[in-house]
């Protein structure tokens, strides 16, 4: 069995463009896309350079074309575990094992559901679950914020900047987030509902309200909104990295240094996974990053 | 005199980033643009996700473009000095002067040039400043690197790796670039040519060969060659950062943490200021950092 430069796990924005500079600077790569990127996920974008507005599902469709000039991508393959046997990689996957001498992990992270009618239906239609991403087209709009701890109040305090009318919801009757924050929540004049929960996102062609629910009473009621923020938390898929002897910091995200190096020699992360800014342009440009670090490691295995 | 959130010094992917960030997140920012971006000047990109290949002139218009539906952009307009008065920075450009509450520097760097005939003329025909960039263009050619320091070296490397037939070309007779570097040319097989300078690139469409002098004997001799990769320094353009009182490193790049600023208080940089990788991708990529950390800084001065 061939010995590979490099396997990319994962086919997102950080996985591609860590594919394309990888083959570019001579590495033996390929990427195995499990075919979930978060990207796809985005109904319209408008913040990645280069482009003034277009579909996450077509600027992933570009990107991996882009990849696909250069490099082998295993589409609809999973990865199951990554073990090391002496100075190589063992990566075992649903379809065919691989051998490799480094391994990029670009795994990304996933959103955490509310799992109620309407959710999956309004995406891209009123439902989001990034601020930064969706924000810019709720202003002077109704929204609501969705969750109680440091994410969510980030998001309504992001909003309410940017103009919007925002509500946060939260099921307790506390929030979770950090003092100051809640401070500048007041501040900023965000109102919060406590205890209550969305049982349903109704609208037509958008999102044109909340059916929630009293969590202590019972009672139940109906709210126009415009749009609603989910943020009830992230889950970075961190585990086959972690099975590696990767360090992740207390909420799961994979550490790097700089240049998307982990703490284990000749493995790499990039994007959602590691945590940060989380935007497509940061997860291409730390995927180009950890790729030339890779070939720095292997090829010249002395330089800084 | 209205006080701005923010003033971008600079127009290339960094600024342009920057500025759709700062905008988007609220932020009251312009973008002063000297129209000198080294972008301008890659013939053909063909590894920054999203375009299989894109003019450098072209992908720059297009961020500008996309930049300019959110802020403003004095064009062609050159900052002459930025001071501070009190808590905030005067801008005084060859134009007007401005106040702003943060400053993003994104002023880039230039290459240093040989300063022969042809060597404007082929760029991008043969010409190039960055092998990251074009050396995919030359797999199987013959070119040369002109230069003798590390940059040199390692682009020779990268070069050759690539399935190149590299030279490099040094006038002095003894290389500056570090020992182990050295040793991997060796390695690798890099023919040197010693005392040897270029003094005229020639060619049709594209570069033919190189009109070569010997320093020491004066002898003069023509060289066949697909491409020629000059190296000989580049340097950062972070006078005005520097006149801020903002660190730089010993080759004159701007320090900043992972945040993208600096150790002066609200002010941030991005891009080839601050030496790295510097690619497209990563200037962007540093740009909308720094706009959301200036974000951060100004709304929440307490946030992490």
């Amino acid at each position: 069995m061939e010995v590979l430069d490099t396997v990319i796990v994962g086919g997102g924005p950080a996985g591609f463009a860590a594919g394309i500079y990888a083959v570019r600077s001579g590495l033996r790569a390929i990427i195995i896309d499990a075919g979930s990127s978060m990207a796809m996920l985005s109904p319209w974008i408008e913040n990645y350079p280069g482009f003034e507005g277009i579909a996450g599902s077509e600027l992933l469709d570009k990107m991996r074309k882009q990849a696909s000039e250069y490099i082998e991508i295993r589409e609809f393959e999973n990865v199951d575990q990554i073990s090391k046997g002496g100075e190589i990689f063992i990566i075992n996957s649903s379809k065919e094992d691989y051998r490799a001498r480094s391994v990029i992990f670009a795994t990304g992270a996933s959103h955490k559901k509310l799992g109620i009618p309407g959710e999956d239906e309004f995406v891209g239609k009123g439902v989001s679950f990034c601020a930064t991403c969706d924000g810019f087209f709720f202003k002077d709009k109704r929204v609501v914020v969705v969750g109680g701890g440091n994410n969510a109040a980030t998001e309504a305090i992001y909003l309410v900047t940017l103009g919007a009318d925002v509500s946060m919801m939260h099921r307790r009757d506390v929030l979770r987030a950090e003092a100051r924050l809640q401070t500048a929540l007041e501040e900023k004049g965000v109102n919060i509902i406590y205890e209550t929960v969305v049982e349903e996102i109704l609208g037509e062609v958008t999102v044109k309200s909340l059916s929630l629910k009293n969590v202590k009473t019972g009672s139940v009621s109906e709210m126009l909104v415009d749009g609603v923020f989910i943020s009830i938390g992230e889950v970075p898929n961190s585990e086959l990295a972690r099975a590696l002897g990767v360090d992740v910091d207390n909420t799961g995200y994979v550490k790097t240094d700089r240049y998307q190096r982990t703490n284990v020699p000749l493995v790499y992360a990039a994007g959602d996974l590691t945590g940060g800014f989380r935007q497509i342009i940061t997860a291409c440009s730390e995927g180009a990053i950890s790729a030339k670090s890779a070939y720095k490691d292997l090829m010249n295995p002395y330089w800084v």
